[in-house]
């Protein structure tokens, strides 16, 4: 087996290579790549679905089976968005920023890609293609560390990546799964300090705080959503109910799903039972402040375990508000700076929930699902970013971007 | 002694108030600060003097002396840099973008505050003023951890800086000295994610590396700087003595100071003879290649670890190479990602050079010692990143926020 170290080193000097091309040969590059996966899509599932029948055999949660099974309609989508990809406006060699100084320098600040960069993600094989094409389209070299789960559809894949790589006169290095996929490679690739630019870890609280724990190289936080809803005193009550629904039904097991209601003390009592029995009869089990106890009689009693939980299933922690300060204060504490609503039909309150809470998105009247780069017509993304550093939210081409300022001149000294 | 986590909530917490503030408010407070400082001003010489008294006897470097020392010089351009930080434009609040989507989705992405901001920092008292003013003009808290040889001075600048604060109706824990200044603090202070925003260590590379293997907060890593000129073959020889002297001795404890200076194998020898003789003649130590030794009689033969050096003194390291790829790769292998410049009058070298060099400033037949916010026309810098991600070079306001993206809506779900 070919050591990580090796593999990142590989990717260094692919990059090197590759950050010299143009925009004409990063969109043939993709363009090919979604020919040759479309081409062999065939095969595509058939090693897929083989794999997804020996995990199934081996005892893998239905969950985690559909989130590795690969179906006709998911690979076109993947095809189709390796298009998209290849046809957006190309970033690199950009100007944002020229200009000439008193002393007769020349600089130009210009867009730059970020190197190589290192994901780190779970059983969805889908991810390999969408990231790989992101960092291609942005000059990067991408080290693909997928689960084991995933370990023969990824391999199946990134070979087709490489031939396509190949096949432009490329480095086939540019795109790379890790060959160690124990779990200590995760804290080997965290500590490839001067080698990754980056390591985007994707996946459960239990990962990134990992990833967090022991890196030396920057990284790009993304996907823990601890994602409250807050109803005020004013909230129109279909529209509440809606977007809880909404939020914690739709999709519970992503990371943009509703994990807490907050609700303002003085919004009527009959829209609360409205609502708790809504979500009861969605199939929601309710972990629910003592002072609602009363209305959802099928409820659980919440601990204060539960303010800090992202359930990523069908089960919603339940609050009551003083008012829209409390509930701002309550998200600022407990949420993880992901995505947050209100519904409220006080512009005043909006205002004061929108500026205050500390989160990438934030939304009035409004579902957190929205959280999306394509939803929010922010193009393809890599992830969700909940750091302030760098990116906020969803992370598109620009988060795999750098950038480096050219200073040219006459022989000025200072 | 309060503790560094009771200091860092109560940071966060005036952070909350202070976000909700005008521009208005944070320009009159900048210019309060300037006035007070002034007003100030032999005071803090005083307090400043018997410091570097104190200090001196004890033994104290004179280079570590001159450091600390605010004279009246300085402390006038410390005025006129936090007016000058008053009257920037305020970043805050600005529309990065703005869009309504099909569905009606009306989305803002809009420029907001770090948050905490902390820094670690050396001796230089005058680093206490200029990252308070910059940390409050961008709507952040700032806990700032100097050097336990600036206490005295760091403290009366902090105090100063909690009475104009109160004096605007402001929570002096805006701006917080680290009262707990031993080795200790700076590990604590790098793991106190969910108070902090960001940590910037600005000072030596052990000071960097300690930040960076502890760290959970996210660092903006700074300042290493081993700064490499490539003379080529076609370099003009009085532009290439005059940047290599310049970029050696106008302030060699300085960042942006050459470390290292590589010559194309076939420029001249007597150039390199007038080279290396000025470099003597102006006191500097010579770390040179075996190849070119016997040019440099006083000069010292350089060993592998000369490559990787910053001295940071009049020390330089001279190295041969083949032609501006082998410069390339051994900047790219040696270097800090700082600051590299090239002299030659071959356009096309100057291009790839400017092009594959990875680093956050590239210069063409300029010292490289314009690495500065200031010299760069781009303002009053925190720091110099030598990071990709977030901010790389002179560190302005802008390094110092991050944006949030806000949805309105009428009940929009997905």
């Amino acid at each position: 087996m070919i050591s990580l170290l090796k593999q990142a080193k590989a990717a260094k000097a692919a990059a090197l290579i590759y950050q010299e091309q143009s925009a004409k040969v990063r969109q043939d590059l993709l363009l090919a790549l979604a020919s040759a996966l479309e081409a062999d899509v065939e095969n595509i599932l058939l090693v897929n679905a083989a794999e997804v029948k020996e995990q199934a055999a081996a005892g893998l949660d239905p969950v985690l089976q559909d989130r590795l099974r690969l179906t006709l309609e998911r690979m076109s989508d993947l095809v189709s968005g390796v298009r998209q990809i290849a046809t957006l406006p190309d970033l690199l060699g950009q100007e944002l920023e020229s200009r000439r100084l008193e002393n007769g320098l020349r600089l130009k600040k210009i867009r730059v890609p970020l190197g190589v960069v290192g994901m780190i993600y779970e059983a969805r094989p889908n991810v390999t293609v969408d990231a790989a094409a992101l960092c291609l389209k942005t000059g990067n070299a991408a080290l693909l560390r997928g689960s084991r789960l995933a370990r023969r559809t990824n391999h199946y894949l990134v070979q087709i990546i490489g031939r396509v790589l190949r096949g432009q006169q490329l480095p086939p290095q540019l795109v790379q799964l890790v060959a160690d996929d124990s779990h200590d490679s995760v804290l080997k690739m965290a500590r490839l300090r001067g080698y990754l630019d980056v390591i985007i870890p994707r996946g459960g609280a239990r990962l990134i705080q990992t990833v967090l724990e022991n890196a030396t190289v920057p990284v790009l936080e993304t996907g823990v959503g601890n994602c409250h809803l807050f109803i005020d005193q004013s909230a129109d009550p279909q529209m509440a109910i809606a977007i809880a629904i909404n939020g914690k039904c739709s999709r519970p097991s992503v990371c943009n799903a509703l994990e807490t209601v907050l609700i303002h003390r003085q919004w009527p009592r009959e829209y609360v039972l409205q609502l708790l029995t809504a979500l009861h009869e969605a199939g929601v089990t309710l972990h629910i402040d003592k002072t609602l106890l009363d209305l959802a009689p099928a409820a659980v009693p919440a601990t204060e375990e539960d303010w800090d939980h992202e359930y990523l299933t069908l089960e919603l922690a339940v609050k009551q508000a003083a008012d829209v300060d409390e509930a701002i204060a309550h998200i600022n504490r407990h949420g993880t700076r992901h995505s947050e609503s209100i519904v409220t039909a006080d512009s005043e309150h909006a205002a004061r929930f929108l500026q205050q809470v500390d989160a990438a998105c934030v939304y009035h009247n409004v579902s957190t699902r929205f959280s999306d780069g394509l939803a929010l017509g922010l193009g393809a993304e890599i992830g969700i970013s909940t750091q302030k550093l760098h990116a906020r939210g969803p992370m598109g081409q620009e988060a795999l971007t750098s950038y480096k300022y050219v200073i040219s001149g006459e022989g000025q000294v200072r």
